[in-house]
């Protein structure tokens, strides 16, 4: 991991409402935050607006302004709607390369490929890292993650952005307090900017995504883990991203899956597609694993944010009645707690295999 | 669709036993094929070897022999296993380029992109044409096929090369000649080639496939088609390609789908995964599009291949007793029994929305 950077967070207009790579390395990144730009918040602190940030940081009207606190690197995490860069975000993005700040970007589209970006970072020495950008030369799915001697735990959800990333770093941390060599595995750009490795599988070509999500298995295995906690992605009945979920559910070759859920969500918009129940997303994660590697759901994370205490405490015991599953909001109550009550249910299965079942030989 | 070209197939050493491509474009392609390369069946004619062939061609040693029968374009369906091209190979390629003819490949690997390849089709003025290359800007999954107004047909299968563009095709054939106006949609490089559009779905980005078989099915609709019949790719249960089929099975939005099996097969290799029954299958893809939008399994086509003319109809039977659905090998018997038999149960169906569940308001 190169050394820890000092980010200025680019988020106009979007620290709070769409900041989940923002609020993610602020929690959890070994990287200082030193600012954030966001024009509609000016003159707060980060932790005025979301007081579940452990950190704090000044918020600016403008990279210009950002600059008095020293960064090394400008952060760009959410795109705005539509995927293109509005005009004005350009010449934030080029006024913070003359100024020498490196750019860390989690867009799809890549700045280190765009004309204009690219000749400033050459012209004023700074580097542009596309953190979504994906290796090179993935090979195809090819079983060796089978292989792997640690458990491999894999969070799933009921939407995007209820919190898998979040789930699995705190289940990590908790495995890591209670003595185990737990690794997190990071399979999208904010885990990766986190984490300071990964591959975003979503940004992968469909034929490569398993093996992409693969590797990422085999090299957290190589420093002998007692544990791999691999970051899930969108959701099996995501309209447009359930490839990407299917292909982290056969790659990455769970033991065990976390249900990663946030209650509250009806429908999985802008599509209309109702969100499953607890009972059906069990039932559909399930029976997609038991026909290549068996897997069963060991606990619930919900995602209580935005509910009161009250109404949290009624949302988990609705989890654990509906689940008879361990089930938790391990943000609002820490990860100790879910992380032993599944410890033990992590445990190494073997894929299936044709020997094993009762076919004639042939 | 460009004027139709005169094929040199190359399958040096693979027309026979991994020549997916190179039948299928004998098979149904309106381009002709001139000769085919396959040093291992020199002198021998295409249907010597592979008597379900409606044409023939002559095989040759080289692409230099090749060139005495006029050829205007080189066809590279297969690559050699470990996906990096041998040697001589490329030598014959170049050969080919020099010779003036155009190259069109499958390969995942694009020839375009290759050095020395697109320098000597540059010089010679020939055109490289990678149909696996997807097109730059395909946007995400957005719903708009829920509005298409022809019933849509997927093809589903238990394994890769099963079969599933060879029934589409057949289905297609068997729909126009009832009087409908049916649309083949090509999703892999083989049906791009044959239908001469498409999409080759595995090569494009995991986030966008399943807005990239949504746009294929859009643009088929274009024509007002009384059927759009989509070819499939993979199996829900293939370790490494599941995702695409995943894509397909959402971006799509089907109103019915077709499975399309070798019940010989036992296991998913090089995995061992085991093939999953007729039943396992059904329930699955059900479930699947239960989630989004149903779609019902109305029909089975079984690739009786490589079985005598008895055990081909066990087969078929067999499939019919285990599913209760109309089941039919569609190369060995034809495919108008099997459209007639399921074309009444492609009905027009309405995708799963929130309104339609019984949920509060709110």
């Amino acid at each position: 991991m190169p050394d820890a950077r000092r980010y200025l967070i680019f988020a106009p207009g979007s620290f709070v409402t769409n900041g989940k790579t923002a609020q993610g390395v602020m929690r959890y990144a070994s990287d200082q935050v030193v600012a954030i730009v966001d024009p509609r918040l000016v003159g707060r602190n980060a932790r005025d607006v979301l007081s579940h940030l452990r950190r704090d940081a000044p918020i600016v009207a403008s990279v210009a302004e950002g600059l008095a606190y020293g960064p090394t690197a400008l952060l760009l995490g959410t795109a705005p709607m539509g995927g293109q860069l509005p005009l004005e975000w350009r010449a934030e993005i080029l006024a913070a390369i003359r100024a020498g700040l490196n750019v860390v970007s989690g867009l799809h589209d890549f700045l280190a490929e765009d004309p204009e970006f690219s000749v400033y970072a050459r012209t004023y020495g700074t580097e542009i890292v596309d953190v979504r950008k994906a290796p090179d030369a993935i090979p195809i799915f090819s079983g060796n993650v089978y292989d792997v001697a640690a458990p491999i735990l894999l969070t799933v959800g009921n939407e995007c952005a209820v919190g898998k990333m979040t789930v699995s770093l705190e289940i990590a941390a908790a495995a890591r307090t209670a003595g185990k060599n737990a690794v997190f595995v990071p399979t999208g750009q904010t885990g990766i900017m986190i984490a300071g490795w990964g591959v975003a599988i979503d940004r992968v070509v469909a034929d490569f995504a398993a093996g992409a999500a693969e590797q990422l298995v085999l090299q957290a295995a190589r420093s002998e883990p007692d544990l791999i906690i691999v970051e899930g992605q969108g959701a099996i009945n995501h309209p447009a991203y359930a490839a990407v979920t299917t292909a982290l559910l056969y790659g990455c070759a769970p033991d065990a899956l976390l249900l990663v859920c946030n209650p509250s969500l009806k429908a999985i918009e802008p599509y209309g597609t109702p969100v499953l129940s607890y009972r059906d997303l069990i039932s559909m994660y399930e029976a997609a694993c038991a026909a290549v590697k068996p897997a069963h759901v060991v606990g619930v994370a919900v995602n209580t944010s935005g509910l009161s205490e009250d109404d949290a405490a009624c949302a988990v015991e609705e989890a654990r009645q509906q689940t008879g599953l361990p089930a938790d909001d391990v943000v609002r109550h820490g990860s100790a707690s879910l992380y032993a009550s599944i410890a033990e249910n992590v445990k190494k299965r073997a894929p299936l295999r044709r020997t094993s079942l009762h076919v004639p030989s042939y």
